[in-house]
């Protein structure tokens, strides 16, 4: 038999919902039970599941709807007792937390003194007015709702725009503005790679794989899956295109994407192009003909488009190096004849050399006979590579050193140890020369090798040495440097004021809808106030709508 | 003025003449000096550094040569006490590890019972000698030594060939042999993706990325520099192939070479197509145009290299997977909306599926509308997709069953443990059936994230899921599964005897020349000897022939 329950007025989002389903679900002597609010979408769920009553007909959307096929209707009683225990006991788990809450909009943002970020996670029914009144209000909107209308979406992103606001979303999975994780979010590190997505798991692959590879994170801006529509036509993502470039901890930008519509494509891919700081763009489906295009480095995979902005920014650790426009060799000394031979084709490839005897780029490898004879090969004596390293720093017209750093049995018990000490010294004389060097490398071994990898890498890292994660990766970070010298910079529209604010300062954040959303902001120590998000009126839309007019 | 002492009779190899240099550049009173042997090639070095005296003209190659550019004649005084003391008190390294070791190749044979391998890093004109009294033995030999004649190459490897021996090298920089470090060798974990390398680091870098990324070496077989030119035509690179391919710790072979002579290459190529295990090619230089031709996938980078190898092979914590025929099909669950479409995109590639309607290849995006009405999302209530995984075990067509993971804020505290339950409980039901299914997954998160990836691949990896480093790489591996049905068994030559035991028995290792090479071996509890190499005949070389042919 159906039994069903109706608690009128008792709103509770979907993570409640799935709380209750479960506590539910384990009684004895049902055979089904469906956990809902009673929205006009909701009951016609139950209806095409056979579960609908004359009692769940009735139901408002600010109803919470329980409809279970039980054996009996004492198992019906029992379950009724579950439902008001679980109404009546059980706290939200954030309540626990010491996040402050309160019941209107109003009062949240006067707890926060001004809010300048809201995360929107209510029904989508009722997202476009909460929206409208965030940006009354010049707050920026992180929408993790869906379901909310494309016309609302293209109103709410164009009146946005105009007050140099972002709306991020609707359907928006994940973001991170400053290091604070926007609704699903990864645990990843602070560093320069921004990053602008129509598609949450995919930044969210992006940036594990940029924080496995050793690079940062600076801002992670959701766009929603509709942004790069004709109809939205890219709004979000051109404005975070120009944000990125304009915001001062970003270095590199990627953009992750199903294959934009044709007019949208052309537009971003134009800005993209135009940026001063250069653009990794991963738009799954579409098949990758060039690896690089003007500004643009497209990636297969999400893991290569993460690796690709590795190697573009360089790593977490890397130190800034400012370069003068006569810096623009790379002098690459290796231990390793196989390693040195990979770097001679990833550079020509990077740079264009083919053909090309005016540069004087150079890669030598100290292990060829012509180094060795009557000497041990460098990878057991550091001397024969440390000797020829001098003469890199004091050249004024070099840009880069590279490196290869070989581990394991047979080799140098402390190639990093040898190397740092030159490294430092000639960084030394460089810098008292008003100049500086970059020194890239990469380590071949592992935390198992006799000079374990890790410890290498650190000894390598201190002496302010850029430790990409593979020499292929290395390479490829030399001619960036080289290459980003080149780029002219190019004049953008100034960033709109609260959008410069958005990415420069730590945002204030109001929380609608789930509260656990909120918990992580308020563990890292960000000001967030939580929102009690009710539907007023009953959930009534007309009556609703009616409210927002007059308000 | 210059000093020289000449200390006769007196052969160190490569490391000490290394070690003493360092002690004695720290002398007071010395500009400049060199440590060598007496060697034709050595005393011309000197004659060309302007370091040659009447006493360095007369020495032999077995004689210690030291020449000086030293303040006064008792700064030279004070040099030879010190080459004095080191001569007398300085005891190589290993001597103190427990390492056997004998003054003959045949006492060092003795007391092995039988040497199967010897490890040869002796001055490069003594080698071919060495080599061929070791083939008289039936022993493979693994040549670190440079400085031999391409003539001599020739010679020991087709002779090896018709005996069913290996000669790795000469200038053979690594190599592994069932888990011993050959060489100059990095510490990495067993596995089923065996190498063929004409190079050094080169097979290292693949070797540390393999092992990063989780994957595992069976085997890492050394050619040297020219075994792919058209002189030698790739014999010990042939004959690796072949071995390897038979080899049943081997899943998936590498390929490491510069790219070589066309007619090498044809054969070379033409023999990996035909093997019954893929091989993945990395011809550094070579333009790849496809990734994949028939059974050969090219890698333009060592790292990518080493990447397609562990899509191909899995990682070493995958269990192996029998599959019947008629499992054919991959089943794909995914909770990441991305995830999926990558999914999709790679399979499609992968498979060839563009056009193809007539296959059951299925991926389900479990976040879409479609399923998530009413319920929450995958990524927060993990019983959406594990009320759907038990059809997917029971149809006895499916071959994998695909999976992605995602960790973060706001998603599931432990979505792998709801997983590892029902795939333990799946594959019970599969076994007891008599079947197998191979389960894939990736892990998107962060050590840092709530979840811990670690952790959560551990539990998974203990329920018997294949995990592997990226979403892009779990795809790829689970077409490889499907693919690999497919290759037809082909009839290879049978591999000899002597190579069918040097990979599948623990091999029996005389160590002729640098000791520090026989320390890792002895530490992994490997039997091996140290035959004391010295050369014979005052180090001439005719005398050394005459020698030769006389015994």
């Amino acid at each position: 038999m159906l039994y069903s329950i109706i608690k009128s007025n008792t709103y509770q989002d979907s993570l409640r919902l799935m709380q209750l389903s479960n506590a539910l679900n384990g009684t004895a002597g049902i055979n089904q039970v469906s956990v809902m609010m009673g929205s006009p979408t909701n009951k016609e769920i139950l209806r095409s599941a056979g579960l609908d009553t004359p009692e769940v007909d009735g139901a408002k959307p600010t109803d919470l709807v329980i409809v279970a096929d039980v054996a009996d209707a004492a198992v019906g009683e029992s379950l009724l007792a579950k439902v008001d225990d679980f109404l009546r006991y059980r706290a939200p788990v954030s309540g626990r937390s010491g996040l402050r809450s309160a019941r209107s909009l109003e009062r949240a943002v006067g707890m926060l003194g001004q809010a300048d970020l809201a995360l929107v996670s209510i029904p989508g029914q009722y997202v476009a007015s909460e929206v409208h009144r965030l940006l009354d209000r010049n707050i920026h909107a992180f929408i993790f709702s869906d379901n909310v209308s494309i016309s609302d979406e293209v109103a709410l992103k164009r009146r946005a725009r105009e007050s140099g606001l972002l709306v991020m979303g609707p359907d928006c999975g994940t973001g991170r503005i400053r290091g604070l994780p926007l609704g699903f979010a990864n645990v990843v590190h602070d560093g320069s790679i921004g990053l602008v997505g129509a598609s949450g798991t995919g930044l969210q692959e992006v940036m594990v794989h940029i924080d496995r590879l050793g690079g940062g994170v600076s801002h992670a801006i959701g766009l929603g899956g509709r942004d790069l529509s004709p109809e939205v036509g890219g709004i979000t993502c051109l404005q975070a295109f120009r944000a990125l470039a304009a915001d001062a901890a970003t270095d590199v930008v990627v953009l992750v994407s199903k294959p934009p519509a044709a007019s949208v494509r052309d537009e971003v891919i134009g800005v993209a192009d135009e940026l001063s700081k250069p653009v990794v763009a991963i738009l799954l489906g579409e098949r990758v003909e060039a690896e690089v295009e003007g500004n643009v480095h497209y990636a297969r995979t999400l893991e290569e488009a993460a690796r690709v902005a590795v190697e573009l920014a360089g790593t977490r650790s890397s130190r800034p190096v400012a370069l003068c426009p006569e810096q623009r060799w790379i002098k690459a000394l290796y231990t390793g004849g196989t390693l040195a031979s990979e770097a001679a084709m990833l550079l020509g490839d990077s740079l264009g050399l083919t053909g090309n005897t005016e540069h004087r780029h150079e890669v030598i490898d100290l292990g060829d006979d012509v180094y060795t004879r009557g000497r041990p090969h460098p990878m057991i004596d550091p001397s024969l590579r440390t000797e020829r390293m001098a003469a890199v720093f004091d050249d004024p017209e070099n840009a880069v050193l590279l490196l290869d750093v070989v581990l394991g049995h047979g080799a140098d018990p402390d190639p990093a140890g040898a190397l740092a000490a030159v490294i430092v010294d000639g960084l030394a004389r460089v810098h008292a020369d008003g100049r500086d060097l970059a020194v890239v490398a990469s380590v071949c071994g592992t935390e198992e090798d006799p000079q374990c990898s890790s410890a290498q890498t650190l000894i390598l890292e201190q002496a302010g040495v850029a430790v990409l994660p593979s020499n292929a990766a290395a390479v490829r970070h030399a001619a960036a440097i080289v290459r980003r010298r080149d780029a002219s910079t190019v004049s953008m529209p100034a960033t709109p004021e609260p959008i410069r604010r958005l990415l420069s300062e730590s945002p204030r954040i109001v929380n609608i809808g789930l509260r656990e959303f909120a918990d992580p902001l308020l563990r890292l120590g960000a000001q967030v106030v939580h929102y009690d998000w009710r539907p007023v009126a009953g959930g009534d839309p007309k009556l609703q709508a009616l409210l927002d007019a007059l308000s």
